[in-house]
């Protein structure tokens, strides 16, 4: 560990060339101002939606190192196709990592700041593949005696999307859920929330390795996208649990209008009349993530009570304001061992999160596999 | 003219073996009850959204005529792949025609009731392809002295839903619109609106005839979707406008994801700060027709602040209210013969709608022909 003055911090880098370069860069720390401290950051994970950010349009398979061993260097190339997206962060270095942990090793002269000294904090704010980040007061949250930074690194952007799925649900007046990719960290986490909050949940998963993870977490719906009756198989889960709201990670392909046509099949099981606009109940699907980045594909066959859209953490609670935001913060701390827990398949230090074996492996973000990074780490 | 007894009505029937079935069948007329009326149509039109239960997934270019002169029949194959979407509707007659104007020459018991004796009204609720129709007294909207019921048979479903498309657009915050296929009478009629109420339109038409349609009735921004500057074009009405709302009876192909990624440029063409998540501000497309029949394709380059979804006139009354809908409803009385003036290319009797000749124009459903059917019309 070092001293606190200057420290590692990962950036990434698209040039106007079409090349993606991550490096570690030895950045000074800021001096906290009265409502900051300076936390020693001891654990962040790699979420999806920080590898938008990391590796861009980059086609990693064409991953390059280079650079020193103490400042090692990844380079990529960006296709063509991908290039109009980056317009905006062409040629800026630019800091990584959304949330993370850790130790509060110097404060600013207010209270509020000096109270935190020495505590374990989670963090939110971007900036987080340092080994030392200045922030304000209000965007830490203080971690329960007996919590360590791993522990508490992933407690904003899984915990309250999760949380956010739920609340939406009974905001727009839906009564069960459709979650995709839902093996995912934070789709095990939605069945915890699920099953506790006794919310009827639909899960689909793409392989029968998947069905299981979720069958062994207490999951009641489980279906899968590669089998020939998924189509009948989400029918009849809807129909039972009368789910007319999913949340998508998945984006690309016919799965989310599918989703819809089994809604619709559902909803009409019941229906007594011939409507030519298909049912009056409104059936929706927030998309949220792009695991597959193909177009959307919506072959409307189920009436015209529907909508697809997209969905965010952030807007989500602006939208919510600050004293739900409280609670449902509140809510993840209190359960942040038992609904809340993440589970990493590896530890790694800043140098190690640009070491091309284990790009290799996070680069896939396939389900199941997830990174933590400790930047104070050795290695 | 009849009695008023019995009259011919229109009746769609698709049967289980895959045959479209479009006669003619005469009907005894009912008693009216107390708050009840019956009137001699003399006026319904052949909107878009009758299309759908008239023919169904027929295929009308299969259509054959047989039957008598007196009780002419239409057939028509429904290709394999449309008849799941007709499973609510097999071999059940079904009358069609949602809106149209007439004489009430018979009336129940109650007050309301004999107070439109003689009257011309205008009605909405179905089966008005009929030479008389018994219904309720507050389905009839009674028309000002010197109305026709040719200029009355249109009051709902266009002027409403034109009408539906600002409210909606001041409901939801946005400040501009954007609509296509917006030569249609329904473009037209919501031109006028906006260029009287002082909101920026963009149009989006497929065709330099229909821009010219119109810039003659002083549209400001047209934008021909045949045009290779088609994109450049849209961005910078949407550049000019500020439009984030749009509403889309095309449906199927690129177009909805066309309109959302031009929104985007041009709200990023303000945008200071690079956001990997796209701008925050929303962006809708409401898909309300279904001219092209094909799935909606969207290739996600808008960010994630987006919606598209389906939308219709009777859940948006009904979400608005009887208040605010009697407020709409009274407008389009009061510009009836300016803003709300619909114009028919051909006027047909119920035996002339049955006609494979006619059948033939208005199956194309094209911009700018429209039928208005008059049951009480010799022929």
């Amino acid at each position: 560990m070092g001293d606190g003055k200057t420290g590692l911090q990962l950036r990434s880098l698209i040039k106007k060339s079409g090349e993606l370069e991550i490096s570690l860069l030895n950045v000074a720390t800021p001096e906290p101002a009265a409502d900051e401290v300076v936390v020693r950051v001891e654990a962040t994970p790699i979420n999806p939606s920080d590898f938008g950010l990391l590796v861009g349009a980059a086609d990693m398979t064409t991953a390059k190192a280079s650079g020193t061993n103490e400042h090692p260097v990844i380079t990529a190339k960006v296709p063509e196709a991908g290039m109009k997206a980056m317009a905006g962060r062409l040629d800026e270095s630019m800091p990584v990592g959304n949330e993370g942990a850790g130790v509060v090793i110097k404060t600013g002269s207010s209270d509020a700041a000096k109270a935190l000294m020495g505590k374990t904090v989670a963090m939110i704010g971007g900036a987080m593949y340092a080994q030392y980040r200045c922030l304000k007061v209000n965007e830490c949250l203080p971690l329960p005696d007996g919590t360590t930074p791993a522990e508490g690194a992933s407690c904003f952007v899984n915990p309250l999307t999760a949380l956010g799925m739920t609340e939406t649900m009974r905001r727009e007046g839906h009564k069960a859920l459709v979650h995709t990719a839902a093996a995912s960290n934070l789709g095990q986490m939605l069945n915890k929330i699920c099953l506790k909050d006794g919310i009827p949940l639909v899960n689909i998963v793409r392989s029968r390795e998947q069905a299981d993870i979720l069958h062994k977490i207490g999951a009641k719906h489980v279906v899968d996208s590669s089998s020939p009756t998924f189509m009948d198989d989400l029918t009849g889960a809807l129909t039972e649990t009368g789910a007319t709201l999913a949340f998508d990670a998945i984006g690309g392909g016919k799965l989310a209008g599918q989703i819809l046509a089994c809604m619709e099949i559902a909803i009409n099981k019941t229906a007594k009349v011939y409507s030519r606009y298909g049912s009056n109940v409104h059936k929706q699907v927030y998309i949220y993530g792009g695991l597959d980045p193909r177009p959307v594909e919506l072959n409307r066959t189920f009436g015209m009570a529907w909508g697809v859209g997209g969905w965010l953490l952030f807007p989500f609670l602006m939208k919510i304001g600050p004293v739900d935001g409280k609670r449902l913060r509140e809510r993840v701390i209190d359960e942040l061992k038992t609904t809340f827990a993440s589970h990493y398949t590896k530890v790694v230090s800043l140098r190690e999160a640009l070491d091309p074996a284990n790009i290799a492996i996070y680069a896939k973000r396939s389900t199941g596999e997830k990174f933590l990074i400790n930047p104070n780490k050795g290695g």
